[in-house]
């Protein structure tokens, strides 16, 4: 059962706010949605669905990112799930890239984290089931999401490439098993056996990938984080060996913030609308 | 003296922060400005000043009103000023609508404000000269703002003419001395005497003016404030016994939301240009 939060008429459409009881994170999760206003019972749209990044909420993108104008004319709704689970009975870690705000989209194995921690299943599953059934949308469904959620959206198209029609990433975490950020939540989450930390790196899903959903993927070169954390470069050394074509463009002077993410959303968009519409 | 914190790349321009002390508000303010990519010192470029509302800084229009794009195609700098002065030794109240965070745009006369409590010299003589001594920027300037905001814009555009090309306000509190936001607000900052209070409303100023700039107000009608607090209908009926062409767009379920303001900035940003290109 979903329960409405806040609505606010945006761009002719809507920007709706609800919370709902998760069977996956055991828990009651938030999520936004903006409806175009093409979406109608008669007229179903597809969804992009926006994984946001460390410390984020279904919040950010949808009042930074500036992605409502091109939704609209494009007639494509936007859901911007949580980034974990929340509340006071779920796990959580005084840093800012451990629990609460910090699920990096996958499902934990180890205490205290498993009991809620199931990010991956509840957006893989649960989530599009739910929008599915309570809004005039279809199933064409695209995928994209800002670092941490760069990460969740990149792996989570690698691992199920029949339930979107393309992904996109500004600023994605690419090799989470070799980097910092990576290395402390899979430990956490996962436990300190490495191989099972390889089904949610993008790196190693791309190298053992048959075929890929049509990728775009957007950094910064002035991104605080690319080198350490980041790293395109080493998911574009596997796609050159293979048969892929990963679109990445490095933009000169941009930096980790929204106002990146808003300068090129809309290019974005349009990416996708090419395979959603 | 301009002291940097903060600048993104947005939109091929630039997102810059600074702060510094000013000589009108006695005290360390900070304002935000978006230089569009056009902006050198070959080719000085136009100015929008907007006025924010209520409990705002410079940051939520800059994060939240996405008119960056739009500001970057028409080559028009943004700049963002705070809504009151800051600090420890300011005058405060516990109220979100006096002291800190609502300075309504206008010169206190009353302890313990007055000390530091000047935005109306601060924003109309001390922020432009700063602005054209430090960027590259002309003397065409427009003025727009939100709510608090809005009164600020329409009432130092219709006591200073000569300064600015064009006026718009996304929904003002038109009529300050007739609502409760203004009269707590003008009670304490400029005292019992009413007379003193009408210097600072827009239907006085608009009543007693001869000439007026082109002036677009939005409204949206499902704002919670609309019949309590900001009154565009009067503003209106005094323009209809004047030459005036007051053009006030009733926006049919919009609230008084930045969602609200994002889904027609860019028809501000067009009508400005109109003045100031």
């Amino acid at each position: 059962m979903l329960q409405l939060i806040s609505e606010n008429k945006s761009f002719g459409g809507w920007h709706k706010k609800f919370s709902h009881h998760s069977n996956k994170t055991n828990c009651t999760m938030q999520f936004a949605i903006f409806l175009p206003p093409q979406a109608s019972e008669n007229r179903k749209v597809p969804v992009l669905y926006w994984l946001s990044g460390l410390t984020c909420t279904d919040e950010n993108f949808m009042q930074k990112a500036g992605a409502q104008k091109m939704a609209a004319q494009l007639g494509i709704a936007i859901v911007a799930p949580d980034t974990s689970p929340r509340g006071e009975q779920v796990a959580n870690d005084d840093a800012y890239d451990l629990g609460q705000g910090a699920g990096f989209y996958l499902n934990a194995t180890q205490a205290p984290w498993k009991e809620h921690y199931q990010m991956y299943d509840y957006i893989v599953h649960e989530l599009p089931a739910l929008i599915e059934q309570n809004f005039p949308v279809n199933q064409k469904r695209a995928i994209s999401g800002h670092s941490m959620g760069g990460h969740g959206a990149l792996t989570i198209a690698l691992k199920n490439p029949q339930n979107y029609v393309s992904v996109s990433a500004f600023s994605p975490i690419c090799n989470p098993v070799n980097c910092p950020w990576g290395e402390k939540a899979f430990s956490a989450y996962l436990g300190e056996d490495k191989s099972s930390w390889l089904q949610y790196d993008s790196c190693e899903l791309l190298h053992g990938a048959t075929a890929i959903l049509p990728m775009r993927i957007e950094q910064g070169t002035q991104d605080n984080f690319l080198s350490d954390q980041l790293k395109p470069e080493s998911l574009l050394n596997i796609a050159k060996n293979k048969p892929f074509d990963v679109q990445l463009n490095m933009q000169e002077g941009y930096d980790h913030s929204y106002y990146f993410i808003a300068s090129f959303i809309d290019e974005h968009l349009a990416f996708h609308a090419q395979y959603l519409n």
